[in-house]
């Protein structure tokens, strides 16, 4: 019989969990059908109502019933970000294991906390980064172990969307300075998880933060300033002797999910976007010289797990299917396999460190080792 | 309470099915949750072991032992193409409503006695033509509709693979006359379901088929010749006074899943490519001079019903959560929604007698009315 | 000491003539400076106007001084197409090379006394067919011949252009009859001479012509019935079994230069498109499994003779740039040599042939011999 | 009559200066056809046969013959970086316009002195940018100076090639201290180009340079060190306030010509990248929301000056084309039109001024001031 599931918070991200525990066992062969036990949201009105359209067998408005319930055994948290390590360490310390949004927490204390908790407790805790889970920057880390693209010499990595790019957008607690950095704790994460599974650590960095508008209108007709940064950009080292650079903006008109990742090597590069999340780029002087050019290789059943969804090549995956990967990779870290392919709460915590070094760079204007 | 669903066939078609039924609820608020009551393939040990992996309650050797249950009020037929016209008539002359995947039948006949037995029925049937639930092909419509593009003249399909396209793959049953024509049966049945919800109808045709390789190596070590046609192209026009050319080949090398729609009006053109189906391209005489040009859009919100899935823009949507807004379509029909957004079995006709005018054509040398 | 030059016509292709000509042998280190003898234009006072402008040391009005000046070798004719067969046979029977701007001429008669006449006269005489000069277009002829994408079984081409997409655009000579089939002479013989150089010969046809406009307004307030055809497409086959599809396309909103091409074998394919015209495409079976898809080969001194521009790869080449090189072939045409890639006049009239079984099939609705 | 020119140094930019001052007359209907007086190179026999195929009348192998010839009126150098200010200076102590390619110079000093003599002369002293004379860029600073993208609040600048990216290529000057920084000056001044025609100046910076190979063969089997940096990045601020990134790469694998432009704004953005030169894309919040998206616009006659080259849009200007243009800007700058399209000794300083600042920035480690 499959794990007993509870989650915490059912907009945005909650969807996209509640799509996964659904889909898991019907996607994945090997999984035991996951038990949806219970929903908790911030009322018990929403959370029944949630509970019913989710498919879970009952919703509650005190997320700490999920705590206690022994027939939860894993929790999955998509609360709002102040929430997580409270959240998590009660599950941890339940004897749950936790699947939490990111970011992991508001404060490097807190996400201390967390993986201290994680520790203690002996259970499989990890964070929702599930851009990592795309077959193609699967297929990219395996390249690059390969040595396909040489010695690994140059990173650029960014990221945009353009949801804070409309100056007329009223203020919002998104810009405020409890919401943390602003871009930078937004965004810096998912590239910086990607390069974290696909090469090397940041070990220095020097960073700027950047506000495209000092202040916005309020709803009552007012003005008020802008608390935090919308587009932050860092220069960095990597334990590899690689160098980078690292550019993040949410004010970026244009741009809708773009992630887009170069590395250079020695013999070769990779380039990917995740606005076209089923392509990879590689260019690879393995090529006969007159035949050389970047070839876009197309997501495929190749690619693992590809296959699971789709037998036939470049029909493509969506981003909730990110999701269900990383939904299986959780159960498979949890069952106890090493390979699982997943940021737990230590490696989510050394994407934390980089975010906050280059926040103090970025005030201290010099470089800040990680 | 949610209605009981039955599925035939658990292969590539069959999983996409079950995912639909699995997701449709958590996608979409105003669904009640399907129940999945049984799974029928083609002995019963198939059938239980995949009735488990997909959810449904219980498994069957017997697909008619769903068509008797007076629980399942739906059948997803995704069994093997010579049987969708036996099981089709006899789940809609048992009261259910039938989701049958394309092509309708392998004959015309078969094709006819369907829609007979739908229109007797008074039951809701409609065939898998899943590409046409992309939000950008209904974005496509309705600035079509709207006149965005003014009024279509020309148009121009493209559908490719290269699942055939190495000629040392040995000869398989996809080969045999008895398969059906090949390309144009396998093929073109989507770009024109594609066609039927964009514009117009074909009312001529003139088409020709080829073999790139005629013979194939046999398992055993021998020759076999190819009796079907992996390559068809054909010109058309429509009831709209517009000319066009439909071309499919599954011998194309490199071509992985390609659909490209090249759609040109008094006022502008429209593009699209299902190998990047979360973009839509438009050239608008409505821009200024001096900024016109194809404009990229990406799939977002406003894209119905994009956010069901994701309230975020740019994300992207997978090849199969097509399906899981087919089987939401399906369930608004079945509901007496007008506006349901599906190829039912009258449509579906229409697409196979093109089809089957391009064959004769291809065979006579002429063209032929449809 | 170079060859004197005698140009005909000083517009849009006369000045690319003209500037091919002043190029050539400072771009070219193995080419004598052509002398820049006369320029002929419908009056002396625009031909002494143009003379002067592009470098000839004098201008006529009457076009057969050229032909019997003895300081000129070699006549260049950018002149109306309908006088391109007095022209051309006129420049030969006095002992001139000719390099006549493509379409050959208005019939196939002329077109066919053309050709007789440069056989008689033992001189050169090319066409001006300059996509086929583009080092890209070159390239893909090596690959093909070297077996990178195998057996060729497949080909669609098209070209389209939207400079007669513009309902409103007022009648002139473009629509009228005597100008000509529409595009299937204006565009047609381009990617039918890309055709030519890349890969067999066109055998057989059957082609529909379109009016996307059955009437366009005259500049005096009234109507005008549109007499030729601004669309055209033909299903072909060719002398090495090859299928095929021709598409032209001069309504084609949003299309400026567009030639595609897509080349389908046995172990690859190539894609080519004149609007990136630096850029070729290509996917080979050659490449491992996990590394497949398309490359796109970026233009470069490998690719001959791009370097003679620039010795450095990826800076790209211009539209004009194809015409300094055709003047270059033409040149090495002239001095004996026998590799010299150009479209004579014997393979221009095989494009020719073509062109008219195409309006023929269009005119009786069935398969034609070419 | 035409001015007279005089050319010194007939390689790679060498040739490139000859092709602009062949064709200039040709392209551009206002220009008198300049007169090629003089061509210099190292040895006079060299000069000779570079001087026949370039088209001058006399060739030198001493560079002064030129300065002190009345015959001409303006001095090309495209000499080795360390010969520019002697020979600059010279020529406008003679009296000369000049027309250097870039860079300026190799020191700050003598770029300082070279704008010193400038302005003594009162003559005309332009930089070899000639990638801001590309009909897009121009129209990208047309449409950002309209407020088509709002104010201009971020951007990204990418330069990369991959000429020094293979390690196994042996030690060369390319990689010696007195060759200059390595990518900072080889590549950087060429996006700064560019941003200095379309938006702001930068005031302050940090950088950071690195080796991709610290050291690399040497012909006689040895190795030896490598002295300057192949890669170089950098986070600056304009005196807009707007943020930026500055990226440079010789060691890139993959590319070729890339210069990728990334500007933001309030309203919108642009996109550029030189690898495809004829195309601009912009997304503009003017669009409607259902229909907004980049655009890509192909190059054509409303871009000023394309119609000079070519009356059709979309058929492409080529790298050479834009020398072409430039000498066109000289040539108007030198008879007096302020507008003139150029990069004179005083922006040129300018340029120099951030290179050396992000130098300095990379040895400090910390902001510099430019």
């Amino acid at each position: 019989m499959g794990l007993g599931v509870g989650l915490i918070g059912s907009g945005y991200m909650g969807k996209c969990h509640a799509l996964a525990w659904t889909s898991v066992a019907t996607v994945f062969p090997d999984v035991h059908r996951p038990r949806l036990v219970a929903l908790a949201d911030a009322t018990s009105e929403l959370a029944l109502q949630q509970a019913q359209a989710f498919g879970f067998s009952r919703g509650t408005g005190d997320w700490r019933d999920l705590i206690s319930d022994p027939a939860i055994d894993v929790v999955s948290i998509a609360a709002p970000n102040q929430f997580h390590a409270e959240m998590a360490i009660a599950a941890l310390e339940s004897g749950k294991h936790v699947w939490c949004e990111k970011p992991m927490a508001t404060s490097l204390e807190d996400s201390t906390r967390m993986l201290d908790a994680a520790r203690r407790s002996g259970r499989t805790a990890i964070l929702g980064y599930n851009y990592i889970q795309n077959p193609m920057i699967r297929h990219a880390r395996t390249l690059i172990a390969e040595g396909k693209i040489g010695i690994v010499n140059h990173i650029r990595l960014e990221m945009d969307e353009d949801y804070m790019a409309d100056p007329a957008e009223p203020f919002y607690w998104k810009s405020e300075q409890r919401s943390g950095y602003g871009a930078l704790d937004d965004f810096a994460v998912h590239p910086l998880s990607l390069l974290s599974v696909l090469h090397g650590r940041i070990t220095s960095v020097v960073a700027d933060m950047a506000k495209p508008y000092s202040e916005r209108p309020t709803r009552d007709g007012g003005r008020r300033t802008v608390e935090n940064h919308d587009i932050a950009q860092a220069l960095f080292r990597t334990d590899t002797a690689a160098s980078g650079v690292l550019m993040v903006n949410r004010s970026a008109w244009g741009r809708k999910g773009r992630i887009s990742l170069q590395i250079f090597g020695s013999k070769g590069s990779i380039l990917f976007d995740q606005e076209r999340m089923n392509e990879l780029q590689i260019f690879s002087t393995n090529d006969p010289t007159n035949l050389q050019g970047y070839r876009t290789i197309l997501s495929a059943p190749d690619h693992t797990p590809y296959r699971q969804f789709i037998p036939a090549p470049g029909h493509g995956l969506g981003f909730n299917e990110l999701k269900v990967i990383e939904c299986y990779e959780l159960l498979q870290a949890i069952s106890g396999s090493r390979g699982a392919h997943v940021i737990d709460f230590e490696r989510g915590l050394e994407i934390e460190r980089v975010v906050h070094a280059m926040a103090q760079s970025a005030q201290d204007g010099k470089w800040v080792d990680v």
